[in-house]
């Protein structure tokens, strides 16, 4: 008999890794709310930046923050037609750059608003000429006081090191962001809370932790949309179970890492129904060549040789699967993290708000 | 006695790893010959791009071609004061993104020239207003005729999978390019390839490759201009020793990466003279507290409690230093794969032009 049986809920405080996964299984409640109490502040926002008419988009953010930022690049990109960096704070907060940032909308995520770069970062935009906005989870933050608007994302205290439910709150706004920049109603999102809660029930992942319960290097990759989550599990993979988890473009992936993937390292590849999914049939094509035990997570149907399958909800616009497409891959994390014998709440090394500079 | 001592030459065409030995030493004579012949072409498209006046820049690249563009948009958010964005470049060749891309100078880097995503991009963002660059070591590529500039790198055939002398000639020219841009003349890269050869000569590596011989995870680490180093030499340890090598920038690696860093977890740190360098004094010290196994790369007077130090040469602008930072790391790479038996001639899984969409 096991001690610590990843398949049995881990929801009493006396377990390890209860806050990890309590933020888990909340993530379908904290996206009702942010859809039926975020809306009127985010369509105001939009308004706004509609009659501003950036030209140019910065976001800046770190560690899982920053896997949402650049989700919205993809999304700024293809849905808005508009040029998108990320930034990198240290050009100014340690080389004191002083760009001209008129025509810019520089967008701020951060679930604590706490870190002191990102406000510093933030400060400096504003007064080279950006229209600021914070994305948090914290109205009374820092960071949220030093941007010009706010986005609330509502996702309710998170106590775990690891961040989970503020990373969908975060897809969740930026998408409803951005949504109604183009002129949407974010009524394409309406279903988004139940069909994580149905990813949530199905415990096939909690299989595939236990087949790569040995293992201690793996890879992650998607395209398009998909790319962020592959960057978000792997971090969490990083944090929770101190893999040695890559993450890769498809794309990238096929331009030198190829080579270190063998049979004895595993690939969680996402590939979801839609344009992004489709991309990565190439990508599997030569993960099958090399060996590669896959995990495939999103549409069954391009399974191809996969030795495990983790199915997503068909039907969902290609911009919302991200927002399910993460949470087996937390779950996974969890799971392995339990399975390893190590507390999922306590990484080694590891403080909830990060100051950097 | 072992068959291939890393202490040896690696010269003779009959030995593993001779091409990229030879391109890592050709390195100083292909940056005298671009210093020496590439300026007039440099200097007049900088005149050109002063009098276009771009607000905006976009990096289109991939592979290690993507860390020359990387240290671009440091170079150019920091000396010249322009947000910089790397292109996703998946969001115009699948998705048919459209952007706006007028002010906006789009620069793709390319050893070959070859890619066809890149070529894609770089034609439909001189259709959506860009002035187009293309940085390649292939003057008749596709994507030099697809770009309204060309910068020839002058590095010579290169004939290794691993791209080394292409990587340091790309820094170099858009070193040029960017230094001119903001009215130099390029005299303070005089004594690089000098200096290059000095560090060349260095034999303290080839010790760091017998000590980390059996290691099989390891993490680079750097902050800005010195990031792009970090990223290069885990890919060139991941294509050429399969090795499990992560980067992260100083500030991203107390983010979350902090928790797998343990003592059989050795750590490059890249911490050269200047306001890079300095920045990495905290991250330093959180690895010191981890236990961590570090080799300093830079200012051996940072060292601290690093266990090996590669002294670079003192004196030199931290925006030339990276041309310097990459030479032992190459070499790391090279040695580490002969000492287990790889031919980083041939690195299993690779093509030398990849092909991706």
């Amino acid at each position: 008999m096991t001690r610590y049986d990843p398949a049995r809920p881990q929801t009493g405080p006396a377990e390890l890794g209860h806050l990890m996964a309590e933020e888990v299984a909340e993530q379908p409640d904290a996206l009702t709310r942010q859809l039926e109490h975020g809306m009127p502040d985010i369509t105001a926002l939009a308004t706004h930046i509609r009659a501003v008419s950036p030209r140019f988009v910065l976001l800046a953010a770190r560690g899982t923050s920053d896997h949402a930022a650049l989700y919205a690049k993809y999304l700024i990109e293809i849905a808005l037609g508009l040029p998108v960096g990320m930034v990198s704070t240290s050009t100014s907060t340690i080389y004191g750059a002083q760009p001209d940032l008129r025509d810019v909308l520089w967008i701020a995520v951060s679930q604590s608003g706490g870190s002191p770069d990102l406000v510093d970062s933030t400060t400096r935009a504003a007064a080279a000429g950006a229209v600021t906005v914070a994305v948090t989870n914290a109205p009374e933050s820092a960071l949220a006081g030093a941007a010009r608007h706010h986005v609330d994302i509502l996702a309710g205290p998170e106590r775990a090191v690891a961040a989970t439910k503020s990373y969908t709150s975060q897809l969740l706004a930026l998408w409803l962001l951005i949504d109604a920049w183009r002129g949407g109603d974010g009524s394409q999102a309406r279903d988004v809370p139940a069909l994580a809660a149905r990813v949530l029930a199905d415990p096939t992942v909690l299989e595939v932790a236990q087949r790569y319960r040995f293992v201690d290097k793996i890879v992650a990759t998607g395209r398009g949309y998909a790319y962020p989550t592959a960057r978000e599990s792997a971090l969490k993979l990083m944090e929770t179970c101190y893999l040695s988890a890559h993450a890769f473009s498809g794309a990238d992936l096929l331009h030198g890492p190829l080579a270190m993937i063998d049979e004895d390292r595993p690939v969680l590849a996402i590939a979801p129904e839609g344009t992004g999914g489709r991309a990565m049939k190439p990508v599997l094509e030569r993960l099958a060549e090399r060996g590669a035990d896959v995990c495939l997570v999103g549409d069954p149907t391009a399974a191809g040789t996969a030795t495990s399958v983790i199915a997503l909800p068909t039907g969902i616009d290609e911009q919302l699967s991200p927002i399910l497409q993460i949470l087996p891959l937390q779950r996974l994390a969890h799971a392995m993290a339990l399975a390893r014998r190590h507390d999922p709440d306590a990484p080694r090394g590891l403080r909830k708000i990060t100051q950097t500079w």
